[in-house]
């Protein structure tokens, strides 16, 4: 399809925060022209759909840089819970009774969210990785899948197995190799996966610092923080992204920075799980890469980029105790490029021509984003799900104006999901 | 009108958080039936509108309980500064540009906002008290008006002429006695306030221990925090309300509870102003009625109840340190009857016959809202504006499906919004 948007305000991404008005044309899945409106050139083009963008905004998809998508069937399943609870009493045994053919209608309850939300992209980890893949194509999201392996040195050769079989599994899909975090994994594990990415030469993605007490056992057991600990068994040594961070020290921080390793924020999850406030004034000022994640649904317990763009600020700014920390331009960056980068996709990170077309477009025709003093802070801090008026992943809508193409009814969707939570609690 | 939904669910916040099936009769501007479904009954009556719910949940509309609708021109105007800076160089300069014209069509841009998050009813402090009252009524907006003087004794004078004048002004408008602040108010004008509390016999309103500075230089000029120096000029005799409350000691909050005082929190305006986190369980704790708010969107910047519900809980946990802190029902009841009983309002804070036909329709066949493990706890943790599919405030549908009946067009009142932040500026 090619399809010429006109009458947009461009919000590309591409050289910092800025506003301007012109169009885009979007040839099969890339982006084939951005910059000012162009008439006569638009009018020698054939083009099976021309939008007026009516002076809405197109920016870069949201990149949801850490979230279990499938976990869609715990969601209000039992919160205001503490954490050890919740987790061992209500997640866990919940988690055992899932088999592969539930992953995929699960993760694509979640795909209909991250759509409302402008997202178009996200880094999955979760049980049966192909279930993933298969709700991703045949939904068409683009999705990153990273290895969640853990207990003994067995899981690395499923790693490479996963990796193998996946890494090249479709243009929408790509796999990273990751392990579920350093508390679950034996050190025999860890010593594997860091000689798999010695042999790949690929970065590592892992859970990191989530809460105190898996710092202070890290510490006990290791006489060293699980930064440092993984550092030292060379699992960074070509980089990676890590989840998280909330429990960072400064020596932390400094490793993040020397290996190019970058952090995914989660504060929603953060926030409701009572983990903490990460660092984010510190990790700018070391000029460290941060994108921006969800988690999961059963721990947010929503996927909206607009929460946790609001949250990554106000919490900085609450945690610096200054109105001015962290500044929402910044927080924007995240939640675009800095996620992309985050999450090895650097060909749909910003609008330019050449690169694939994921993008949103955002409505200002709503009170919540009036009058445009500021528009790129008007997303940030009153931003919504209302505001998404379209969202199109690898040159294809899949989500407008309320409405999904993804090959599949929301009602179908929905009436699976209410029947695998009903037939594991019955 | 005469409207009849039927195949709802009904969250009527009458008896506790729960729903149950059925359907609600509005007659004129009051419910005239709420429960099960009652087809014959039904059959009997002439109505102008029967709607399908199409078993979404019929709830009572959310109570912004503490906000400042005009700011909206300075909405993403200055943000990301010091909190004085802010204030002193950005804020303040441009509210002396205000003219009693700009606050009617400013306060509808809020108001739009509002009923795009399901909020039915608001307690509004700002400049030009009759203007404000304008705004709802031409709207058919619900809006209790406070009080906002400041300064010297004289400002009683006129507290008392607004409220003679506004109480009585309209059915959708109320009033009630109240000031600024503790920090902008002389003692003369304080027991002034104190002195027509004890006239009319009726409760106080105003902003309280919202920064340190403000509690540390009260504590410092008079010896006491300001709750307890105002409750010591009698302020509170009859009750009151106060907001943001972020900066509270123990014997504050027995104050509150021995005066049957009602709390407004207002976290999103605390978290990116950085004032802190309030002590929402030791309020509760105490049985303390509160209410939540957003504050004026120069400071939040949204006016969204689905923002603040997930802060009230989410903060509450961090500050508490316990992922069990501040149950989800209990928000919910905050930002519904809580904040009805902390405006005052008695006759729309529920859903029962006989009340007033403040509600709201959350479309659950949303993706967000999905499964439905937990209906109340999905509004709480994962609802958004775009769940609001229809509210009504006094028997009127004001806001249905994305479009507005408020007897003005969207696009005027941000042409309006927009020039008028124009001409200040210029």
């Amino acid at each position: 399809m090619n399809i010429r948007f006109y009458n947009v305000r461009l919000l590309t991404m591409a050289n910092g925060v800025k506003v301007t008005e012109g169009e885009l044309w979007v040839k099969g899945n890339r982006i084939a022209y951005v910059g000012d409106k162009n008439l006569e050139a638009a009018a020698r083009e054939s083009w099976d759909r021309e939008i007026d963008g009516q002076g809405n905004v197109l920016m870069p998809g949201f990149k949801d840089a850490h979230t279990h998508s499938a976990m869609t069937f715990l969601r209000s399943y039992a919160d205001d819970l503490p954490l050890l609870d919740w987790l061992h009493k209500q997640v866990f045994p919940m988690e055992d009774k899932l088999r592969p053919e539930h992953i995929a209608p699960l993760t694509k309850l979640a795909i209909m969210e991250y759509l409302t939300s402008g997202i178009t992209a996200n880094l999955d980890m979760y049980y049966f990785a192909d279930e993933i893949a298969r709700a991703a194509i045949e939904t068409g999201f683009r999705t990153v899948i990273q290895g969640s392996v853990g207990g003994d040195a067995s899981g690395a050769e499923r790693l490479r197995q996963e990796y193998e079989r996946l890494r090249n599994r479709h243009e929408l899909v790509t796999y990273q190799l990751g392990f579920h975090a350093e508390y679950t994994a034996s050190r025999e594990l860890l010593e594997a996966v860091a000689a798999l990415a010695e042999e790949y030469k690929k970065p590592v993605f892992t859970h990191n610092s989530e809460s105190r007490s898996e710092v202070e056992q890290c510490v006990e057991k290791n006489g060293m923080t699980p930064t440092a600990y993984l550092d030292s068994l060379g699992i960074f040594n070509y980089g990676g992204t890590v989840f998280h961070c909330v429990h960072m020290t400064d020596e932390d921080l400094d490793i993040c920075k020397k290996r190019g390793i970058s952090i995914v924020t989660n504060p929603g999850s953060n926030t409701k799980l009572a983990s903490g406030i990460a660092r984010i004034h510190d990790m700018l000022k070391r000029e460290i890469n941060i994108g921006i994640g969800t988690d999961g649904p059963a721990s947010n317990n929503c996927l909206d980029m607009f929460r946790e763009m609001f949250l990554v600020t106000g919490l900085g700014k609450l945690r610096q105790d200054d109105a001015s920390a962290i500044d929402a331009n910044d927080v924007l960056y995240m939640a675009t490029a800095g996620g992309a980068r985050a999450m090895g996709l650097n060909d749909c990170d910003t609008l330019e021509e050449g690169k694939l077309a994921d993008l949103v477009m955002i409505d200002l025709r709503q009170p919540n984003m009036q009058p445009l003093n500021n528009i790129a802070k008007n997303i940030v801090y009153s931003g919504s799900k209302q505001n998404v008026k379209l969202t199109m992943v690898n040159g294809k809508i899949l989500y407008e104006d309320g409405r999904f193409y993804i090959g599949e009814e929301p009602e179908d969707i929905y009436a699976k999901a209410n029947e695998i939570i009903k037939e594991f609690t019955k």
